[in-house]
């Protein structure tokens, strides 16, 4: 079956294991490409070029934003990150899936240039697991913590901007979800119409 | 996660392997209730009521369809087919996903009562495979394998009208396709909407 490259954007609220579940899904060797961001910030030991990130001046962001070449950005802090639009539009039209690991302000970003993608939203398997995983990440005073708990539950509300849900439960789990999500959405119909036109 | 019970139909032209996925499908255990269908045509050796199919007299059969009980039907020579709407209806509010093989005419009968469905059309890997099962089912003459062929050949325009297809090259290989449709169907934001609402 010829297959069209597909983009996956794989999003969801802090703490949902975005992440730990990209990760995860390439070890499992599964044919798709990840793209890799563009930043401003600079690099940490180890980190390379083209691999772990694209490192750019902040003049050289901003140019790319001007000439249209980012499909989702923001400023986190001091620092700018970016996916890049040409690495997605030449894998897909080599016919390589792409999966995109962004939160969820990127993900709605890239929507509106990608209606056609697949949009996947990861959450955490319970309220409280949620709210131990910001914990987990050090909410050093009850405000800040309430105030991240708060953020999160207002990211929630955006699944239904989602095609799909997918629980993070164990990670071997969610990523044999979402392994069957690609392989559902490319036996889709509509993007197997050439199967039978010639017989 | 709770599962809302999903209708899952079957369906494709002669030849593409319905039967034989279905029962293997039966046979790995998949949590999945089989729609049992009812006959007018006598029980063979070995057949059970329930089990193979309702056996129905004509009358009663007759009464079905004017009391609305069937979700689809068709006279096939002399003998009636038809699904009990009830078991679909029981299964489905019960949770249960429910699995129907049926032929394409059924299938658009399906449908046009259970839109929410979710419509698979199984086909063989080629139409080379296709033609030479339509030889092995018996075609006595060369016009009868022209009219079964040219058949097969308009049934397959009906692929439109579902939302998966999948080819039937290994059966493991199909199954295990239809299994991930089934997984990602559920997984669908549509059908969980009730996971974060309490958060």
């Amino acid at each position: 079956m010829t297959r069209k490259g597909l983009l996956f954007v794989l999003s969801g609220p802090s703490g949902a294991g975005k992440g730990t579940v990209c990760k995860a899904l390439i070890e499992t060797k599964f044919p798709m490409k990840v793209s890799v961001s563009v930043t401003t910030r600079a690099p940490r030991t180890g980190e390379q070029e083209g691999v772990n990130y694209f490192f750019r001046s902040v003049e050289q962001f901003q140019e790319m934003i001007a000439a249209d070449e980012l499909l989702e950005w923001a400023k986190v802090y001091d620092n700018f990150y970016g996916t890049p639009r040409s690495f997605v539009d030449e894998q897909l039209e080599n016919g390589n899936d792409v999966l995109l690991e962004i939160d969820i302000q990127g993900a709605m970003q890239v929507k509106q240039r990608f209606p056609d993608g697949v949009f996947i939203f990861l959450i955490p398997p319970s309220q409280a697991e949620l709210e131990s995983r910001i914990l987990g990440r050090g909410s050093e005073t009850q405000e800040s913590f309430n105030k991240r708990t708060s953020a999160a539950r207002q990211e929630l509300q955006k699944m239904r901007e989602y095609d799909y849900v997918v629980v993070n439960d164990v990670i071997d789990e969610a990523c044999r979800r979402i392994r069957c999500i690609i392989e559902a959405e490319h036996l889709q119909v509509k993007r197997n119409l050439h199967l039978v036109q010639s017989w």
